[in-house]
C-alpha cells in the first residue's frame, strides 16, 4: 500500500446521543495494540491475538475500574474500510462511556479523527476512489429512494467505471496521435482521422449525456425546489409550516452550501421536495429594498414549481401578486401552482369569483398556472390536493434515458471542463491544426475525468472534500 | 433454557440521526434465517453456515436492488446479550437505509421491538437478573462518573450478590424454624433462638444500610436538586438559562416521572445537578394562589441546596424574601446560598449595606445561610463563585460507607417491605410468638428480596419496567 499512516485515530461512528448501543472507530498501525491495552476479553485469547473479522466480548478497564462491557470486531488490514488494521469498539449508549472511552482511546495514543478521515484514508489506500468515497456522504445523506440509488450506484463504482471508458478511448487517441509525433519527419498519418473523430464524438456524447444529467440529478439529491411566493399576510409561512409539521421524515439539520436558504425539506410518497421562502415582491424605489427583491426574484428563478399564494379575502391585490410573478416566471421551465388561500373565509360564490379573476389575469400577463388550488392553511383544507400538484410538477424522477445521473457539483465542473477541451480539440481536428496541439487538448480532457475519480488531485481539494463528511467516517 | 420465543423481534439499536454508521439488532429463533434472506456475502459462506461471533461483509439486496453494504455480526444461542440467536447489521446511517433495512426484516417474518424487549428476553433467558437488566437502562442514562460507576456495579451484580447472601441467611433461619416446626409435638427448640436473633439483626442491618444509601443514591443518579427561589424579576430565569447555556453536556431530553418538574440538568466538575424552579412565593388569601405556593413549598423542601436570590435594587423586599424561605427551610439538613443579584447596578458601599442587612435579617429569622455571593446574572459576573458553592454545599458525591448505593424507587420500596417484615418477625421472637408466625415473616421478607433481582414477578411489573427502555435495547 502506498500510502500508510503512522496514526491511528478514533471517533464515534454513530450519532451522538443517549442510546441502546454507540460504536467508536480506531483506524491505524496500532489500533489493535490500543484496543488490546484498555480490554479485557472474558474469556479466549487477546486482541492481538485475534483474527480479521471476529467479535470478542469483554470489558473496557480504565485504571482498574470498569468503564463497559463491550463487543469489540477486529479488522485486519488490508480486509478493512480504511484498508488499515481497523478495531470497532459497540459500546452502551451513554454520553459518559462514549466520552470517557474517548478519552481513554486518546490517552492510550489514539487521535481523534477528523469528519471524513476514515474514508479520505479509504481513497489514499485505493479502497475506493474519490467518487466512490463521495458517494458515500451522499448515500449518508441520502432520504429517498432516487437520491439512494444514485449514490449506491456510485458508491459501487459504476460512475467510475463510465469514466474509465471514456478514458481509455480518449487515451487511445493520444497515443495513436503522440504515435504520430514520434514518426512526424516521415509526414505519415498513422491515426486515421475519421477514426479519430468517431471515437473523440462517442466520447463527447456521453460527457454531454452526463453533463446533461445534472440537472436531473442535483434535483434528486437536493429534492425539487419549490419557491413560495406571495405577500405578506398571505399565511405564507402557516402553510409552511403546515405541510412541514405533518411530515415525520423533516429534516431540521439542513446546512451545506446548496442548502443555505432553505426553509424546509419534506418527502411526499418518496419524492424530496426543498421549500423556499421568497420575500414577498412589492413595487419599490429604496436601494435595500430593492436588493431584497433581486433576491427574491433570484429564488425563484432557481426552482422548478413557484407556489404562488393569494388571500381570498384581498382580491384586489389578486393583479399584482399575478403580473409580479408573470414578469420574473420562466413559464417553458417552470411551473406555477396558485393557491387561492383563506378560503374558509368566503362562501362558493365569492370562491367562483376569485378563481374567474385569477384565470383573467393569468391569461392577460401570460403566466400559465398548471393548477389553480383553493386552500384553507389553517383548517388544514386542500392541503392533499396540494401535494398531489406537487407531485405532478415535478421533474420527472425516474432516471429517464440516464443510466448515470451526475449530482455532484465537482464533477459537473469537471465534465464541463473535460467537454471544452474535447470541443477545442474537435474545433482543431476539423481545421487541420497540428497533431500537438490537439494531442494537448485531449491530455487536458483525460485530466478533468482523472480530477473526478482522484487519479489527479491535490491535498486542497481532499480536505475540502472530506471536511463535508461526518465524524467517524 | 425455559424461555424461548417463536417470534423474532429488529431494531434500531443507535441513536436516530444521520451518521456514519447504525446498528439494527436482530433476535429469535429465525433471526440468522432472516438476515440471511437478504444478506448476499461478498465472499465465504452465507449467514447460515456462519459462526458466533464472526463478521460477514456484502450486500443488502431487496428484490435484487442493492440497498446498502453492511458489516453482519452473528451471535449464537446460548453466547448473545439475548441468550437466543442474534444478528447484528452495522449499515450506513442514512434515515432511508435505517427505514427501509428495518421494513424489509418485517416483511421477511421479524417484528419491531418494543422498547426494552432485547433485555427483557435477556432477563427471562436468565443471561441477566431483572437488578442487572435495570442497571442496563441506569448505565445508559448515567451522565456522571459516580452515576456510571453505580449502575457499573449493578449491572456487574455487585448488588444481585449481596442480596443473594442476605437471602441465603434468611432461608437458613427459615429452615431452621420449618425444622422445628416438623418436629412441633417434640417441643424441641432446634433452633438456638440468640443465634436466630443474631442472623436477624445482621441481614437487618444490611438491609437498613442499603434503605439508607438511597437518598444519596438518588441525589447520585438523578442529580443533586437544587430549588431556585426569589421574587419574580429577581433574574431566576437569566441565571438559570445563564448557567445552563455554559454547560455543554445539558441534557435537553429529560422526562420521565422523577424528573417531570425539572428546569435544567448540569454537570459541574463530574457532579450532577438538577435545577428546580419555583414560583414567586408571597403572602395571599386566594386559594389558587395558595395551592401554587404550597407546591413551591413542597419543591424547596424536596431539595438539597436551595438558591434564594435578591434584587439588590430591591433592597425592601430582602426581608420578605428571607423571613418566607425560613419558615419552609430545615436547617438541618438543607443548605441555603444567598445571591444577591444586579450587583451591577449598585456602588461597593451599596453593596455593603445590602450584605450587612441580609446577614442581619437571616440571624432575626434564624436562617443559616452557608454563602452569601454577590452576582449579576446579566453579566456572567460571580457564576464561577457560585459553581464553586454548589460543589461545596452538595452532600458528599463519593460512595462514604455505602459498598453499594440503592438508586431505583422499586429496589427501595422492596427493601423497606421486606424491613418490615423483618422488624415483625425480629418483634415476635422477642414476644416469644409461635415459630409459624415468625417464619411467615420471614418468608416474606425473603419474596421482597426476590422482587429486586426478579425471582418473583408478574406480567406487568416486567411490563412497566422494560417499557422504560430505549428501543433496540
Amino acid at each position: 500500500m502506498e500510502n500508510t499512516y503512522k496514526e491511528t485515530i478514533c471517533a464515534l461512528s454513530t450519532v451522538q446521543g443517549k442510546g441502546a448501543i454507540a460504536v467508536i472507530r480506531i483506524s491505524g498501525p496500532e489500533s489493535v495494540k490500543i484496543a488490546s491495552s484498555v480490554f479485557l476479553p472474558s474469556r479466549g485469547a487477546s486482541l492481538e491475538e485475534t483474527k480479521s473479522h471476529r467479535l470478542r466480548f469483554g470489558t473496557i478497564m480504565d485504571e482498574g475500574k470498569v468503564l463497559d462491557e463491550v463487543l469489540v470486531s477486529v479488522f485486519r488490514s488490508p480486509y478493512s474500510y480504511t484498508g488499515e488494521e481497523m478495531v470497532e469498539i459497540s459500546c452502551h449508549g451513554s454520553y459518559y462511556i462514549q466520552q470517557e472511552l474517548l478519552m481513554l482511546l486518546v490517552k492510550k495514543g489514539a487521535k481523534l479523527a477528523r469528519p471524513g478521515e476514515f474514508s479520505q484514508r479509504a481513497f489514499l489506500n485505493g479502497k475506493l476512489d474519490l467518487a466512490q468515497a463521495e458517494a458515500v456522504a451522499d448515500l449518508i445523506a441520502s432520504e429517498n429512494e432516487s437520491a439512494h440509488r444514485v449514490a449506491m450506484n456510485q458508491m459501487k463504482g459504476g460512475f467510475s467505471n463510465e469514466l474509465a471508458k471514456m478514458r481509455d478511448s480518449l487515451l487511445e487517441i493520444v497515443s495513436l496521435m503522440e504515435l504520430e509525433l514520434d514518426f512526424s519527419e516521415e509526414d505519415v498519418e498513422f491515426a486515421d482521422r475519421f477514426h479519430l473523430q468517431t471515437l473523440l464524438s462517442d466520447v463527447k456524447s456521453h460527457i454531454l449525456t452526463l453533463v446533461n444529467s445534472f440537472k436531473l440529478g442535483n434535483v434528486i439529491k437536493n429534492g425539487v425546489p419549490v419557491a413560495i411566493a406571495g405577500a405578506t399576510n398571505t399565511g405564507k409561512s402557516t402553510l409552511l409550516n403546515l405541510m412541514l409539521k405533518e411530515d415525520r421524515s423533516i429534516v431540521s439539520d439542513i446546512h451545506g452550501t446548496t442548502r443555505d436558504y432553505i426553509e424546509g425539506y419534506m418527502n411526499i410518497d418518496g419524492v424530496g421536495f426543498r421549500f423556499i421562502d421568497t420575500a414577498g415582491i412589492r413595487e419599490t424605489k429604496e436601494t435595500i429594498e430593492m436588493i431584497g427583491i433581486e433576491r427574491s426574484y433570484q429564488k425563484i428563478r432557481s426552482a422548478n414549481i413557484v407556489l404562488l399564494i393569494l388571500d381570498a379575502e384581498r382580491s384586489d391585490n389578486f393583479e399584482q401578486g399575478i403580473s409580479q410573478l408573470a414578469s420574473v416566471i420562466d413559464n417553458d421551465n417552470q411551473s406555477v401552482v396558485i393557491l387561492l388561500n383563506k378560503c374558509d373565509k368566503i362562501n362558493d360564490e365569492q370562491k367562483e369569483g376569485c378563481l374567474k379573476q385569477i384565470m383573467a389575469y393569468c391569461s392577460n400577463n401570460e403566466l400559465f398556472s398548471k393548477s389553480i388550488l383553493t386552500i384553507s392553511a389553517k383548517n388544514n383544507y386542500g392541503i392533499d390536493n396540494l401535494k398531489n400538484a406537487l407531485l405532478e410538477n415535478r421533474e420527472a424522477m425516474n432516471h429517464g434515458s440516464y443510466s448515470t445521473l451526475v449530482t455532484n457539483v465537482r464533477h459537473y465542473e469537471a465534465l464541463k471542463d473535460a467537454m471544452s477541451a474535447l470541443e477545442r480539440a474537435n474545433g482543431g481536428m476539423q481545421q487541420s491544426l497540428p497533431t500537438d496541439l490537439l494531442a494537448q487538448d485531449i491530455r487536458e480532457a483525460i485530466f478533468h475525468i482523472g480530477e473526478i475519480v482522484g487519479e489527479i488531485n491535490t491535498e486542497e481539494i481532499l480536505g475540502n472534500i472530506f471536511s463535508k463528511f461526518c465524524i467517524g467516517k
